[in-house]
């Protein structure tokens, strides 16, 4: 079965941006160019929400040679730059997903999707790069959730400027 | 100068207890314990705020062999089971105490008192046990701050029951 990833860089206090959705604390280095790379090679296929969508629509655009699929009950089923509108149940429709041939496939969400997704347990792993910076306020990576999610610690790196990229797998 | 180091134990979303307080997901192993006991070695004050302090009087009492400042408008001053009450400003105090003789401080706080004393920039460490679970909801390690803290990796290391423990030094 395809395999869900939750990833991306945070805070240490668990930001994902700036409360305007700016990123501009991220440090960028060979090593985690390497990382990205690696990642995109195993999947095919991005889940977003509708913030992150219409952020990343506004920073170049949705990443190419991928599937990209949008959540958002608001957004018009025709509205396609580059990503597929998916208004019906999101934890139905990933569900099905990931029962369908494929690589793997990565949520690119804010944390409102991750969330749900979390919530009816289809989160298979989850990838950071937690980088040395209280930021105080923002975009926050983890919501507030209806039940607990045990985890077993895959990997753990640091990059030479402080960051650290931990891998863990969610435990069904 | 005595260093401040802000340290606990926390969920990978950033909670130091369960909403009523409970840490019975916390992993204790023999690295832990290690880890613990060279932190007491070079402190001799430890800071809280009342709902920590009230916690810990219900779980055992104050820790024993080291000075420990309460931080509460509203206990009284002669609430004294093993802690000093301090009723004025939490960082006036701290900026003193740091100019005084002796060793290192730990901020045992929930973070509350943590935000105040980030934000005065009273904060020079902070050592962090972070656990392999979401707990969904509880306690937040950071509260939302009026400032960013830039931060500087010292050291990173894993346990073998999947915690990862990370120092870090605060830029001033």
């Amino acid at each position: 079965m395809r395999k869900v990833t939750y990833g991306g860089a945070n805070s240490l206090d668990n930001f994902l941006a700036r409360p305007d959705g700016a990123v501009d604390w991220l440090l960028w280095c060979d090593e985690a160019q390497a990382v990205m790379a690696d990642c995109w090679k195993t999947i095919d296929t991005v889940l977003m929400g509708r913030k992150t969508y219409e952020f990343a629509l506004s920073h170049g655009g949705v990443y190419p040679g991928v599937t990209a699929y949008v959540f958002s009950r608001t957004l018009p089923p025709d509205a396609n730059k580059g990503a597929k509108i998916i208004s019906t149940d999101a934890a139905d429709f990933v569900r099905d997903l990931k029962q369908q041939p494929g690589k793997d496939i990565c949520l690119m969400s804010g944390g409102e999707l991750a969330r749900s997704l979390f919530e009816a347990d289809l989160i298979d792993e989850i990838g950071l790069n937690i980088h040395p910076v209280l930021l105080g306020t923002g975009v926050p990576l983890f919501h507030p959730m209806n039940r607990q999610i045990d985890l077993e610690l895959a990997e753990c790196k640091t990059f030479k400027n402080g960051c650290v990229v931990v891998t863990y797998r969610v435990k069904h």
